[in-house]
């Protein structure tokens, strides 16, 4: 795919802002990613520079991981001004199903905000779709219907949903990927699901020139973090050689080493679900 | 130890979520330790979703290293629930005597929650000793009694008091251990402290099924990491890489490397003061 | 030039206390960088244990990466004591020009703390001098000029200044070193700006004895920092393995091995600008 790699040298290229509100646990990582990765990081959370940061910015990026009223209040200034400047926003609704808080947030910035793409696990995803999708448990019969999760909550959400996992799962309504490849080591390192949330803000910069639809993007963001996965954990010992060793792989990762060959399952053309 | 070896097993079985309302500098690194060592970390601050996340958690850390007032406030509504819900609660009074702030929150903490443990160095142990601790200095003639401090200090707060340093103490008021091990790049590494104390809350787990005490479980938590600082410091270069080396270790440690023979030295058995 | 590694033997020997409030981003790798190089860092932020911080302080960092209203109070309060006690206050701008908020926040500073030490890269420190610094781009002409602006910006703030970059500046209004060395990989790791100012802030520490200049000192600091960084990139393979190396070899510098010759160029003596 000729047209990822050339998106890939973009980044490099432009270093495009990603602008994050986000939770205090994994900030250092996702700075650090986005800096090994081409992009340019930042962090700024208070309302009342929020509109400000959002106009230096080519992407916006709301994590609700550690969140509290004031945040809020600055996400949703940030995400208004956002839509106002075409700057894309992307949602990780991380632990959206653990308190009233955290479900108000997300359906706030849902609702005020509109998000162009939501980003976070099967778990939830589906706690967003609560409701239109019965009775199915979180962690059981889900566990084999990423896509069709994926498929169902952009419907209804109007965004472009990626559902990180084993396997990864985007879609619009319409178009739907399935990317594998990727570690189980992942999860043991805290951060990487925010980062990939941040990658995909990345690949969605404003800034950025390419024929690719935002779906394409964010599956491209996804192959990107597996690739470099899959080279780190070769030469780790563990999760703490592999946090390091991955942020050498995301910074030495050349746009031709991006190959989606054998990675990627589109919807309906390659005869995925 | 065998049934130590069994709590480890254990451990890695269930992946116990520890909660944490900690300090912003090193709750990555904690986050990070405990999902090595076989755990799931969470980290949630605010007051309005204290109770929630409790009701989620296997263990609650409170860490006062960052502290504000309305961290104060999430503490011990946390701290009640978790009490209430049969949850082990441990608490690191980070730099204790540093301001009246802290003196005040952990006195507030203590009296209102009881926690199951008191984890800390013997500054921070003794500070909280004022008054009946005597005339005795804090850096200066303590340092050769630790269990001793350890001993008083578990009989005043009807807590397991453990003391990390050098040597590590933990007492429950009667039962008295003494750990040795462990290397002095430990205290080159931010958070090495904040991290036994998380583990602490790990090894005491609620949904554990263990015949060892509190104390035992404590003592087994100070081994794990004194037996993996060990293996991390003769694959190290300085504290940049003991640190990744000690993530690596903590995921590679079998429950059968989980020897305590020749560590630990338990009061009023083998002879211990 | 053994004036400065003595001082270097000194931190070692003594460890003294730095104080940082401090942006959340980069505060564990900034906890870490100056246990390594050997002093004893702290981080509290709120502004009702502000003064009893200072008060064990050898040395006060501002960073104002995250700044909010509550944030900006504390450092206020902690920097008026500073000044009282004689601590030295080393400010970093971080994005002064990013926000209303930041450049009421660095007014403010200036104004009613009057930092010994302003330490930022050649745009934050540009935009300090705005109206002063006439029509010379930020990104623009400047490039070529930092030794000019740190000697105008000294000056008019009647402090030291420290410009980081490629070639780093330092001078007080008289006195003007330039460092080079250290290398472009520094700018793929977060906080290493921010370091640079806390190194600074341990190299001028209240309780050291030397006849260097301030504006020495906080040039032998950006010394050290430029030779680490030069080691550490030898033995990396990208940025993560990079900051672990990093660290290592700010553990690992021996006093003798701070040497400044081919490094430093002296204003008017060695023919700098």
């Amino acid at each position: 795919m000729n047209e990822l790699r050339h998106l890939l040298q973009e980044i490099r290229n432009q270093k495009p802002l990603v602008h994050h509100i986000t939770n205090q646990v994994t900030m250092n990582f996702l700075a650090n990613g986005i800096l090994a990765s081409g992009g340019s990081p930042m962090m700024a959370h208070h309302y009342e520079e929020a509109e400000e940061a959002v106009m230096a910015a080519d992407a916006l990026v709301l994590n609700i991981g550690t969140i509290d009223p004031s945040l809020v209040k600055a996400m949703v200034i940030a995400g208004k001004k956002a839509k106002q400047l075409g700057v894309p926003v992307i949602l990780d609704p991380v632990g959206a199903g653990l308190s009233r808080l955290r479900k108000d947030a997300v359906q706030e910035l849902v609702e005020q905000v509109s998000p162009d793409v939501i980003s976070g696990n099967a778990a939830e995803i589906a706690f967003l779709m609560k409701g239109e999708w019965g009775g199915k448990g979180v962690d059981g019969d889900l566990s084999g219907n990423h896509e069709e999760l994926a498929l169902h909550a952009a419907a209804k959400f109007g965004s472009v949903i990626a559902i990180t996992g084993e396997r990864d799962a985007v879609s619009d309504g319409k178009e739907r990927i399935t990317i594998t490849g990727g570690h189980e080591i992942l999860s043991y390192v805290t951060g990487t699901g925010c980062f990939s949330t941040s990658l995909i803000g990345l690949f969605l910069a404003k800034s950025l020139e390419t024929s690719l639809s935002a779906c394409q993007r964010a599956a491209g963001a996804l192959s990107m973090l597996g690739i470099c996965a899959e080279r780190a954990q070769a030469v780790s010992a563990g999760p703490g050689s592999f946090q390091t060793a991955l942020l050498d792989e995301l910074f030495r990762l050349k746009p031709e080493d991006l190959k989606t060959a054998g990675r990627w399952s589109l919807g309906g053309i390659q005869g995925g679900k």
